[in-house]
């Protein structure tokens, strides 16, 4: 990382409608920070543009009750965001004293996605915790958020490898999300604050890199959308998940 | 309603795959209660086979503090599940203190799916709130709360026009939902609970009468699920949907 | 049961001072279904008149901590009403994060009146939880409560009986529950809402079928009663428990 | 008051039946003293023997939203327990996070008792909160709380007549409360701790100067109790509650 | 204790500028009376003038999970506030369902506090646990509630000694506490709350008996304290702090 | 900022006795990053050694109730720290539904602190929010926070007269914060973790540039301490204090 959180957006690309300059099928900047803070067995700083999550990776010796005694380990997910991550200053949910409904659905989301690439056998009885918090909100923050939490994964399961903890890799696949639309008429790819406030559809992708869906969340904001901008959103999605992955496998190589 | 909430089961039509007996496309007995319960402005007792969901639409004169002043209106709801609706006893929400992260998604589903087929310009400064309460569940609990939750919404929108509290019709088209999902290898229509604890994958589906997509939320449990079996699903559920549209059109014809 | 819980009130039977028309003494129309849900191991649908409370009674191998390893079982209520259950919508207690004074005021005394017809050694270490969810309530739902869970009760330990999980039979006598109270200055039985809410006094009466009292919870709301009002309560609600002891009975040999 | 409120307990008055060698019908040493604590509008310190519950009566100048407007004051009470103030340490409940059912019940109880007598038109747009905190219990704190804070009630009223802020003396008539209960087969009057924890039957009695019932609570402990030991209870508390009026009295006038 | 609590304040004893007409370095008059309720292992009133704090030691034979196993006990501190101990009422913080953050600072410095002058080893596996509650507030009922919890757990550790349940006396000195203030530019002793509300600077001073600090938490109100100033108040708080405990052992050998 | 939070720390100086290598009076490296978000008015990172703190400033156009129509602003913290902030993953606040006695403690200084140095009245009726989340901590983050949260106000204070919102600077001052504390036997300034954890008195101490104290926090977490021990730590926090407001006129020049 070589400047603040808040460096400037770079200058649009040429003259298009969507409201950053992007062209329909062009993706924000996406960086992945490896070993942002210190403590955590992996730590991420993800940004898709001016999303920024900090994601980390948590091992613990051990797994909630229903699994007790099964051999098999656990995945889940914590997601927070910073009061002043937003245009305007939200509560702070630990002074509300509850997590709201889009905080809970988030962060099962998370969770799901993320044991969808683990071998929870192979990972034997250990609990792997994934913060995701944002530090910065620019629209798509669950979808930066699982894609920098899968690399804080492999992290901490090298962590635990290195170490000598497991015998076999867990980790099959790889797993990434991005958000798609239909913003004024026209089908778009990984939308920012301003498109996902303003679009009429609105969906979530989580593919593995062999092409597979993990989740599907599309919503019509505005009016119902039909089977042919579904299409043409899927396949939006299909090649921004292609260009995630291998950011990741960038990132996990450096 | 002719017998008590837990009637047996009708009799599996053949030998099938299903643990049901169905057909892959065939959806479980659905049948549409109005005039439930006697206090609501709306109320539908709805059954997808042994699911049984009650749904009250309550029509209130105010609106949320975002809303005011801006002539119009709000619809929105709750979900719960009594704690013996299930096959063991769950907790009950109320003494633990707070709602779970799955009740919220679910409420939060409802809310949105019934706010796409009303004009609230037209429903005046005005709240509806559906409650849609799970007295048996089998699978399908939200699918059937949003197909029931629109008749209840009917009728309460018809109460009111009756009253002649407003001038112009707020419903445009109806809403209805189905979950599709992959039964050991197969898309199968309608899961009940036996199926949808063993599935690969869960999709549940919300469209309108024009054909046209509210919700689209699809979970791979087992492994991923490819692009064919997501058109395979997509067509069954476009079949549920139409027929539940057509039941919801005979209840509120009755 | 042969309609919907939102059945027209049969006609008066006469020219009388009570709002329903009923006589002093008379009670509503008390209707208990047993088998209403299917999953509970006890699941009666009790109405008294237009208030309907479904009662599932729960047993689970487990007790609570003060009684363990004790050898004796536990039996517990749980009470709740659906927001739309009364005339105006009341909040759901699960999204206000407590159930109110009132709810653990009546639950606290289900599980009280229940406990007092059985014989916790012969239960055995397990605890029977009684959930009480009134779906239209018209007054009187304490009570309704009551009578429905002992046939629940009754029911899962039928139950228990069949499985020869319990040798000896736990239950000793029946327990039901009738309100009285004096309305424009006449003693009357089983009080629905419109009397409920403009009468002087208003008395709970929890009884055995030995004819002994259990609970007795009398509140003046407007003047104090006098000791001969009381006497003529009491007189009231004596006959109306024989009566709906009868109505269990009848029920339970159904 | 002359000791500490640990006073050793007065010696037995002779051989009897009861753990404290009180006869049937002998209630405990009972003291009133009025301006306890210095800020509150009325503050008493009331002891039933060994249980001391200090009750302050708080003036406020506004009313519950559901009166505003109305002209019409309130009166309501809340209710405390000194988390040692028990043989074993209770949990304190605003470290707990809420109330538990019983203080609940108690307080919305005390609150009822109290509006009895109280002329809510004369009182004005005002409330008056009685606060009743255990500091010491021996059995009895409900019955003890009601009977004090009618006193700080009757001097909360005199300082507003005394400012001239209210014309008209709001306070019609006394009320006091007392315990009886079946012990050993024998009816009593006023429980004390060693009674409360071994008796069959276990009632609350509130009543007023004019002889009439305000709230009547009866359980059953042991066996359900029959009409004849119903009237030997009554007839105890009447005779308890005429001696806790005198005293009431004595203390106002001192 | 020969009156109530509310016992009117003495005679101011000359005409000084303080508003209790104290000279700079007086204190209140300060009360320690052992035994005040019964139940506790220690229970204390402590009075510094018109603030009265009731201090109860309960002894358990249990330990934090943290703890568990170490040979090593605990001692913990709870604080509360009768609603109305102050000029006007607050809220009851179990009503609110929390304890504010005064209330928790507080706890944990009255915790703090007491396990300075305890050797836990010689504890053994026990908790003590220090409940201070305020009948009545003037002003320092933090440095009251640490002075009278000190005498209530000696009285604690005296009666698991007299009982033999430990051999080494645990107790190491002893611990008191003042506030000292910056009142209209001079430096006085034991704030009261006409002081405390209008001073510039509030300093709590906690001391052992070997004229070591314990705690010092110095808050300027209005203008930013200078050394000079800090100095006159430690020097202040020294003095003070001797007083209290010498008022600390003539009631331990009360 | 010119890397991940997570570079590592400088190589020690010299032979000393801390864990740091650092000389007794020395700081860890202190950096105040400026506009670090995009959103808040004022957004600040600062970095004690591996303490990173990211503070931002929110202004809104609203004071708390018992502030309005006085003419006068208000400025509040909150604080939190990221789950996996520290060593050890610590539970997430918003997810166990309250803020611990730790953080609220945390918050109320920086908020004391931070209004130390502002005149409300120049301010108007606007609220500023220092929100002080711990990203990574290794010791001393209040200090920290209330060192950048001072930076972060000036900035959404300059930002308000920027647009003419307000005319007279309500800026007095600045304000920084420090720990000092006696490890093994030596007074040290601005403890780390490894310090912090094993040392014998902490204390935190907040200043103004006029010399003068804002707060003094000292607990003696081992032996007391002596009066030439606290004179030795308040010659150090001055020395601190001295460089930290340096550092912070040189980030506002930048």
């Amino acid at each position: 990382m070589t400047g603040p959180l808040a460096a400037p957006a770079p200058p649009p690309a040429g003259p298009v409608a969507r409201p950053s300059g992007r062209a329909a099928g062009q993706m924000r900047e996406v960086r992945i920070e490896r070993g942002y803070t210190r403590h955590a067995e992996g730590s991420v700083l993800v940004s898709f543009g001016q999303t920024r999550v900090l994601c980390t990776a948590s091992v613990d010796n051990k797994v909630p009750a229903f699994l007790r005694g099964k051999g098999e380990g656990w995945v889940t997910a914590e997601y927070g965001m910073l009061p002043r991550a937003t245009h305007t200053r939200s509560d702070r949910e630990a002074a509300r004293g509850k997590q709201g409904g889009r905080t809970l659905e988030i962060q099962r989301l998370i969770g799901r996605a993320l044991r969808a690439c683990i071998d929870r056998k192979a990972l034997g009885e250990r609990t792997i915790t994934l913060d995701c918090d944002v530090l910065q909100a620019d629209g798509g923050t669950r979808t930066a958020a699982i894609t920098g939490a899968y690399v804080a994964l492999v992290d901490a399961v090298r962590w635990l490898q290195a170490r000598r903890e497991i015998n076999r890799d867990p980790i099959f696949g790889a797993v990434a999300a991005v958000s798609v639309g239909v913003y004024r008429g026209v089908p778009v790819l990984d939308l920012d604050y301003a498109e996902d406030s303003d679009c009429d559809t609105d969906m979530n992708v989580v593919m593995n890199d062999g092409g597979g869906f993990i989740e599907l969340q599309g919503t019509a904001e505005g009016h119902a959308f039909r089977r042919e901008e579904l299409d043409g959103l899927l396949a939006l999605a299909e090649a921004g998940i292609a260009e995630l992955i291998a950011k990741q496998r960038e990132a996990l190589a450096g």
